[in-house]
């Protein structure tokens, strides 16, 4: 089949207006970190499950294979295609509907395109709380979100994406439609397929549509800010966090005192509690954690749970201050600063990043020992460390020395940077992609920090369920 | 490689007094239920992971295949020997160590052949709560139950066994050792090999040990019993239970009134609320519902939630009487009411069991249809019907009519029976085993009961990841 017969096929599928193959294609061609840019066959935006089928099908009898394409929002360039042009790139982005919102089963069902926080809206129309919280969540896709396993901000209670699913549905590489929209809570009837289409970032099929877990809405959610002397002290917060609160902990972000000195920095209007702008200011907290409380009774109740909580925390000597949010304007300025680490890095210039999660336990030595190892190989870098520290998951950044330039840095010091970070790394029995996923940016590190045994056992799958290797090729696995 | 040789390879192994080829092998040869009877080539028992690999692979040598076996508790003949004296059964009884506990990750490393029982204690005395929780406790292992991913009575608030497991190492089909025991809980490396080999039922490799989620000790549970009119209000109190306790719902049982009935009459010791033991009793309440609530604060503040919940169910008609357990002795007697449905139906002779599941929302109407269409065929039989209801999880059981033996009834009736509640289930689009897994009990029923591209999806992981077929072949699969 021709290319020309390909697209012809395509647009016999989902219409002439859906088939992309002229004009100005960056927005799906190029990924959000403009770290890679490609060039597409087309790009295919069908309207429903049995058009992605059929799109499957054509580009298999065509020998072209498929990057599926949610938000295009993913931070591993795993959505965008290479510079082949020989590549469909199938966005979802038509495919958007909520099909189904089951109150007593606590369980919305919506297609793959639907962008996250409209699920969370609809949710909590219906009087529901959907979870899965995150930075891009006002134009990723829950479809991007299951194949790369999502996180978030809310992990350390609810869990990453795949925790939150219940169901799925999806087109095979044989451009079959497997159906199971289940919303059941207990189904032991053979294997998990549900789970190992979640996280495989499109290259065993394409996720249509997905049945998600609700929960009530809590009656509150009260937001704390707290110095903390040391990574060991914070750590034992988290602790005493869990004992005190249970279930009501919804999240606890660790940020170190030069990540929030670039906030005070560059977003002088932002107050950021007990750091400065200062460069250098070592008197000041090392660490502040942020802390959230979702609680099912009341804000009263909330507020003596946490105040409960901080006491027992100074008592124990592992938080030297805090502050409790008064009202959600409050709250919503301090999540607000944790969130704004991510632009205030882009203003003091491009660093090297790593999204690496560490058994909670050995966190407080992995840093020491890391942050030592790099002092010594790289005099002067600057650490910009902030994460979920509830789920064990850093991002665990390193900026040039403040009178180096930071393009120069990246080019000189960017491969021996990751090297150093991921043997650590993989020395604390850590993940050198915690939620982030593996697309094409860490692909080729795999072989080098993933079990032989595991990469024989995730190829022979990949084999068996993709044999012709049309589902994304060039992510997660060299085949 | 003769049958000699082959046991002399096991015994250099695994030592001369764990191959075991002769004498009585009914303990590992036979089911719990005593449904099947096989006969082994031997069993062996090894002692470690190493004697795991090794095992598998003088089996592949010699062409033997393999049944792992834990507790050899479970229901639906997995894990015994078919009657070919050919197949090596390979338990995992003297693997029971506790490998690590590790307070601030929260989690706990252990072998498969760990007691449930004794994981939970271990857990207690290190001051958490491991929640996984059902009957056979004292004698199942954690391998077991995450080869079959059990549920049992805390799943509504804990999930199944896969949500409980973050690691595990696994002896694959070619005796490789995957050390996958990670006590992570973000890590977005590749496809999730964890979740296929949970709930796989030893048929894609064996698991030697797994690294579980630990959770803070509850300050207080209490439980509550409490009459319901219909199943259409044991659901509508499930939401009130929910939006009431939010995580403090840590159980609800759903239990009809002729089950309860076989207790009080089986068992007189154990007084029953609100059910008698006559078997015509038309005034009683034809449902109950067993409700725990875990609380993080008090044993104060737990009853006061429980009794705002059942104040808010009784106003809107859902609970027309209720008891709160005064306490834990209490509590415990209305769980053992709860657990002795199973023997008061052994006591009235054998019944056709069920273990289903259905989205929450649509069981009051699959429980009236199938009901009637039971009723329509086999005039005068009595529907045992319980399970965990906050999961929507039915033991939807059908014993015989009064004058009818039980015996005969089931050698007459039981595919007639299978067949009428499974076609109902998939009408309802729910599970046909929704806790006990497959074995070689339902293996024949998947292909009605489950869409075949998810069949042929399984099919190829078995045949990617166990070629041969010699893990615990006959099970899940027809291969």
């Amino acid at each position: 089949m021709t290319t020309n017969e390909l697209l012809d096929s395509l647009r016999a599928i989902v219409g002439d207006a859906h088939v992309l193959a002229e004009g100005d294609l960056a927005a799906w061609e190029q990924d959000w970190r403009r770290r890679a840019r490609g060039k597409a066959l087309a790009v295919v935006r069908p309207a429903s499950t049995e058009q992605v089928a059929a799109v499957v099908k054509a580009c298999a009898a065509a020998g072209a294979s498929i990057v599926p394409q949610g938000g295009n929002t993913g931070l591993v360039c795993g959505s965008t295609p290479d510079d082949s042009g020989r590549q469909v790139v199938l966005s979802t982005q038509r495919m958007r509907a909520v099909r189904a919102i089951d109150p007593a089963n606590l369980t919305i069902t919506v297609e793959a395109g639907c962008i996250l926080q409209s699920l969370q809206e609809e949710a909590e129309k219906a009087g529901f709380l959907f979870p899965l919280s995150l930075g891009s969540e006002g134009s990723c896709t829950i479809g991007g979100n299951l194949s790369t396993n999502a996180g978030g901000t809310q992990v350390v209670r609810y869990g990453n994406a795949r925790e939150l699913c219940l169901g799925l549905e999806v087109v095979t590489a044989e451009g079959e439609i497997w159906s199971g929209l289940t919303g059941l809570r207990k189904d032991n009837t053979g294997y998990d397929l549900r789970d190992l289409f979640v996280g495989a970032e499109g290259t065993l099929g394409i996720i249509t549509a997905a049945t998600m877990k609700l929960y009530p809405l809590p009656a509150a959610q009260l937001t704390a800010w707290a110095a903390v002397p040391s990574m060991e002290q914070a750590v034992e917060l988290l602790g005493l966090a869990h004992r005190t609160l249970g279930a009501g902990l919804t999240g606890f972000e660790v940020m170190g005192r030069f990540a929030l000195s670039l906030v005070a920095k560059h977003f002088p209007q932002q107050r950021v509690p007990f750091v400065s702008a200062a460069a250098e200011a070592p008197d000041e907290t090392p660490w502040c954690v942020l802390l959230e409380n979702s609680d099912d009774e009341s804000e009263e109740h909330a507020r003596a749970r946490f105040e409960q909580l901080l006491e027992r925390a100074f008592e124990a000597g592992c938080v030297t201050d805090a502050v409790i949010a008064e009202n959600l304007a409050q709250a919503r300025q301090l999540w607000h600063i944790r969130e704004s680490i991510t632009l205030a890095q882009v203003e003091e210039g491009l660093n090297i990043k790593h999204d690496i999660s560490i058994p909670v336990s050995r966190i407080p030595e992995f840093v020491r020992k890391t942050d030592a190892l790099l002092a010594e190989k790289l005099p002067g870098v600057r650490m910009v460390d902030f994460g979920h520290l509830g789920d064990g998951n850093l991002h665990y950044n390193v900026q040039a020395p403040v009178d180096v330039p930071a393009a120069d840095f990246l080019h000189a010091h960017e491969d021996e940077v990751n090297t150093l970070v991921y043997d650590s790394v993989r020395a604390f029995d850590g993940s050198i992609s915690a939620e982030h996923g593996v697309g094409s940016l860490k692909q080729h590190k795999l072989p080098d920090y993933k079990s032989p045994v595991a990469l024989k056992l995730m190829r022979a799958i990949k084999g068996a369920l993709d044999p012709q290797n049309r589902m994304n090729p060039g992510r997660v696995l060299e085949v």
